[in-house]
């Protein structure tokens, strides 16, 4: 017969076993802190309504959706957990409680050019809280500390939780009387730090803007020192107008409220060229960076926006949310050595029969499993070198061998595989030494 | 601005949050149940090659395939996680470990006419055991001790996992000298259960099988009783052909080891009528059914297959597998009210400030939390009663109100929803009570 090559398309990640057990270590830090803090969860389709996809999308991201027909209907791949949920809120809203506090975790597609670091298939780790016609100030401190808590847990070594709020420099910018190109200037400063200052100045002064104007603004987004400086900085700057000066007041309610829910100040910086490209934030943003050279870039970003579900609905949905781009940050962690994965097996024990399958065998394995351990059995009627072989490449810590003797004892010849020391203990002794 | 109705497709559920937080216990249970034997998670991608998911398949499940092309690129959602396993198995055969234990849990598509009971994405819950050129026995009975685990704990009633062996009815068939319609006659008594005895008689006759030939299959396939008593039957027979005898051997087997395994005798039911339409099934089969009449048909069927990956490789892969229809199980529990969705956070306490946010009430849900408590904050400046209609609503088990008189005191008024019991408790207590 004819073979198929068996092949995926590159930009999708695929996993051998314990690099999987991995992956899901972290994926399930991540979903229990979510949990921790009182998001449920949600669990939207994949496919979209193609109308629901393309209610208010750029013309990049557009071309890089997998659309597709069926029968009459024409459809798509979400390619964000955003417009699902701006969708479902609008379409439950009715049955929702509100604030209406979610998670979702799931893969989202883009069908880009697949380049290093870039995936077609990505995982994404959301949350967002979301008010009925208005929703506190605190949820964006609430947020800034789930984020905390999270790449604590991670244990990546130190990061940082960047936060702004966008009416700081929207009003500065209006008070520079830069009024209608402010969006072109925001994205201009999202990304200042991969092009450097000399071509961001550049790249300022193409929109129209003076070299004066284009220095202030970059004098202005580089202020930096602890909050208590920055503020101190800002107030100086004797900025009248309304939008900066709400935007100020936001931005230090945040932070102090952040700190009162536990996340220490070394770990939330006030950095003003937050701008995040997307022009639906409207206050607060966020973007995390781990402060090591080998992951790159935000590994966490959001903000606060003022209407969520304003392509679906009439009624007002403001809210505040961060996204993880788990799939992207697994990589680079794996890539760059960070993070190892050691073992491709979730079982504490692997029962090892001297006899293939003796009945003790069986019931040794039952038992660990009916007190909580997670136990494989070594099924396969081979030589006894073969089956340590085994065990040692599925990496499971420990081998319970069973011979005539451990039979007869009614015990079991347990090993430490990291240390090969061994011992004959009985079943509950296995249970007790594992958990 | 023109808004875009918020819909899904009709075929695919989406739940609000207390259902899903119900639906994630039963998922959660049935991942945990499959790490505790070992199984290694999985995770393929939703998309695959087109000529892959084609490498063999129905007519009629090719017509339900959601098929798209991206560029030059021929892609299809996957319609079960069968295919991707086989190509998996295939594709990294060098660098897995063998007997390769996976699990996955994860979406399937099949864009067929929506009706009741069936959907267009589903999720599916498999477990395989593969080995490379040879497997025991063993495994087929430990599947079954996966199963009867799994069932045991979701505590949807009694249940019973029908077993029997193709080998057997294959055998018989071919001693009948029904040689070439084996497949067609197998089709049949799949059906069985569904169309009745008499259109079953009709249509073996309507095969070409004589009266007489149908009365004896059907006489067959109906054998009861315990296995002591179906064994003892099958015995009497003093049937001479090769594949009857050595499946029944197997069946023998099996059953015993899955009793050793811990399987009660009433969990497991040997069924000669269990056939499975899939001819790739090769010796032991299983469907299980649960035991009352609000979930139909079977919930979690599988077997032992030759060889897994034959359209992708030319080595040899038999395995054993089941698979869980997870949503359409959960739909059917739901809508027939035998499960019922309590409450739509995961938090266990709803912290309730008198005056919105103070920072007594912030330093509260973040100790909780720490003390691994899931907490969620009221964060926003409404009347008490309305504080109180939320925590009804979302059905959270405890509310900590902090008035003037608690934060003096550092305490709390921890109320129990269910009992309207109010206790002054301070923090520790608070996770004391609650853990």
């Amino acid at each position: 017969m004819a073979k198929v090559t068996p092949k995926i398309q590159a930009g999708f990640m695929e996993l051998l076993p314990a690099e999987q057990i991995l992956f899901n270590k972290y994926k399930n830090i991540i979903k229990e802190t979510f949990e921790e803090y009182g998001f449920a969860p949600q669990d939207t389709p994949t496919i979209e309504n193609a109308d629901v996809l393309f209610a208010q999308i750029g013309e990049d991201t557009k071309k890089e959706i997998y659309r597709f027909k069926k029968g009459d209907d024409d459809l798509g791949l979400r390619f964000d957990l955003t417009v699902p949920l701006a969708r479902y809120v609008a379409m439950y809203s009715n049955s929702l409680t509100f604030p209406f506090r979610r998670y979702q975790i799931g893969k989202a597609y883009r069908g880009e050019r697949p380049q290093k670091g870039r995936f077609r298939e990505f995982y994404q780790a959301d949350i967002d809280i979301v008010g009925n016609g208005s929703l506190s100030l605190v949820n964006d401190a609430e947020i800034a500390a789930v984020v905390n808590k999270i790449f604590e847990k991670l244990e990546l070594g130190d990061f940082v939780i960047k936060i702004s709020n966008r009416k700081i420099l929207g009003g500065f910018l209006e008070e520079m009387n830069s009024g209608n190109k402010i969006d072109e200037i925001l994205r201009v400063i999202d990304k200042l730090e991969k092009v450097g200052k000399e071509t961001g100045k550049q790249m300022l002064i193409d929109l129209g803007l003076k070299n004066t104007e284009a220095d202030k603004i970059l004098e202005f987004v580089s202020i930096g020192g602890d909050s208590k400086k920055v503020f101190e900085t800002l107030d100086k700057k004797g900025i009248k107008n309304e939008l900066f000066n709400s935007g100020v007041k936001e931005l230090l309610e945040v932070t102090e409220m952040a700190n009162k829910f536990g996340v220490p100040e070394k770990n939330l910086q006030i950095d003003l060229s937050i701008a995040r490209g997307l022009s639906y934030y409207t206050g607060t943003v966020y973007e995390t960076i781990l402060l090591n050279d080998r992951v790159k870039g935000s590994v966490c970003g959001g903000g606060r926006y003022d209407n969520l579900a304003e392509n679906f609905s009439s009624q007002s949905f403001p809210g505040v949310g961060v996204s993880i781009g788990l799939t992207r940050l697994f990589s680079q962690l794996l890539e760059s050595g960070m993070i190892k994965a050691k073992t491709a097996t979730p079982a504490k024990v692997l029962v090892v029969p001297m006899v293939a399958n003796s009945n003790y065998a069986l019931e040794v394995a039952g038992k660990l499993r009916v007190m909580g351990v997670a136990t494989e059995l070594y099924t396969e009627d081979d030589k006894f070198k073969k089956k340590l072989v085994y065990a040692n490449k599925i990496g499971v810590p420990f081998v319970a061998i069973i011979g005539e003797d451990e039979e007869s004892k009614k015990k079991v010849a347990l090993k430490n595989m990291a240390t090969g020391e061994q011992v004959l203990i009985g079943v509950d002794g296995v249970a007790k030494l594992i958990l």
